[in-house]
């Protein structure tokens, strides 16, 4: 194939099958194995089209699900980087630069700029569909964990404080899921899932 | 929770959790599991973003993306059916269209509507967008296959006219990626991992 750009890019499409075997912390909502981050990335996709209408209106759609369907390429290197584990995100905005760098670099120049640029948005949590995108990936682990008896909170000893802590940007972004979450989390605790602070 | 919408909104996607389960013929490119549902969807959306250049300008590429996320929801009930496996063919279209009653039916009615018309869009193959969605369904296997020695044309002794008639979409609809297909699969023949036919 004479074609450079096209090779450029199937080598990115198979590159990005690496992702299918980076594991989470969440279980499957029947707690049968680990959650991988390719099945997570496409769960949140799902839920920013069922779930858009409880985000402002003038939301380009569009672009969250593209940043969803990316966001978690970098951890082809930079592996999962578990929410709770302090010393790990120490390092981890560095960790995920490099990764970037050379994932994102496989692609044609424009893609790489493209992809990467979603990614940062992202990251950097200042616009409208960052935000609405990182809600979303807050709520699904929570979920999840309701679903498998707090699994990731019994393990960790993650209290109410933390999960209430990491879930709180969905308090501004949008006030019913908000309020679902609350409730969800007001039952995860009557059943035992999750303790309250001493 | 006295908010009826967001309720089924959310036992839907608690649902659809289940298609990380639903195993397909098709192997991971390194060979160490088969890929599932969930992890298949993702990838396709990710190639939609990649890829369009080559299909048709005026594509609505967010649409392909939305059916491509949706098209296998309906295997949650259904079940995955090996596309060379004539008998399981016979009576997939009325499975499917009972699972699509059940699994859609679980959102509020103008979603289902929704959801259901771009899972029938796919099916019925007759927009260019449901057009290109299909051909990336039909040309990601087969670079799974390239990448793991053809893994299961050996295994169920598919022979190069049948890949070749899977493929054919590709043809009119994307001539640039035809003529790279048509390459791999020259390579394929190279390296013994598909044979031609008799």
């Amino acid at each position: 194939m004479d074609n450079e750009r096209l090779k450029k890019q199937i080598e990115f499409i198979v590159e990005i099958d690496k992702i299918k075997k980076i594991c989470r912390q969440t279980l499957l909502m029947d707690g049968s194995r680990n959650e991988n981050d390719a099945e997570h990335s496409w769960h949140l996709a799902l839920m920013a089209m069922v779930l858009s209408e409880y985000f402002p209106h003038n939301l380009d759609l569009f672009k969250v699900i593209k940043m969803l369907l990316v966001h978690d390429l970098v951890e082809i290197d930079a592996g999962d980087t578990f929410c709770y584990d302090e010393k790990a995100n120490e390092d981890k905005a560095e960790r995920e630069q490099k990764a970037a760098s050379r994932i994102f670099g496989l692609l044609p120049p424009d893609q790489e700029k493209e992809f990467r640029a979603l990614w940062e948005e992202f990251e950097e949590q200042k616009t409208s569909e960052a935000q609405f995108a990182a809600s979303l990936d807050r709520m699904q682990p929570l979920l999840h964990n309701y679903h498998t008896k707090g699994h990731t909170w019994v393990k960790y000893d993650v209290k109410y404080d933390k999960v209430i802590k990491r879930i709180q940007p969905l308090e501004k972004s949008s006030p019913v899921l908000w309020e679902y979450v609350l409730e969800i989390l007001e039952d995860a605790i009557k059943k035992g899932y999750l303790k309250r602070n001493d």
